[in-house]
């Protein structure tokens, strides 16, 4: 299983539409293939910082099917206009599984 | 509830290392006031940048309890000798949940 981390900072006075449309997008993720969870977090320290957080299947999921979809050009339609800078996009698999 | 996010790099070489220190160090976690989960999720990208995710019933638990616990020191006694730089702390909370 994937972790994909997305560092989106939005552009100051967006973030009540920006949740809005995540709201919106979620579907889009919810019929992805591979895709297991997805969540929106949003930082205390900088609150003009989100990070969007999606767990895959595979890294293939996320970077092959996913992104090559109807669905990303949809998701991108919705929440990009929000964007201040382009996402910063990890992915992350578990190394220490605590509790 | 507040999510914990530690972006941690190492020294190259002491991944093996860290993630046993790491391992070693989930029960200070565990019995940590507050403290709801924890897990380390390590970088495709960049192997040897980790992150610690810890979820906290509140920010005080973690920035005022924990950091000033013995169980803190124990931490950074274990883990902080395979840091390449001080770690990176952000903490953030649920926007949008999905699914």
């Amino acid at each position: 299983m994937i972790l994909e981390i997305a560092q989106i900072d939005v552009k100051p006075g967006s973030e009540a539409a920006f949740e809005a449309a995540v709201t919106q997008a979620v579907p889009l993720f919810k019929t992805a293939e591979g895709c297991i969870s997805m969540e929106l977090q949003r930082s205390h320290e900088k609150p003009q910082r989100y990070r969007l957080m999606v767990q895959w299947r595979t890294l293939e999921d996320h970077t092959v099917k996913f992104r090559g979809s109807d669905a990303f050009t949809q998701w991108r339609a919705l929440v990009g206009p929000h964007f201040a800078s382009p996402p910063e996009v990890e992915h992350t698999s578990v190394a220490v599984k605590g509790f």
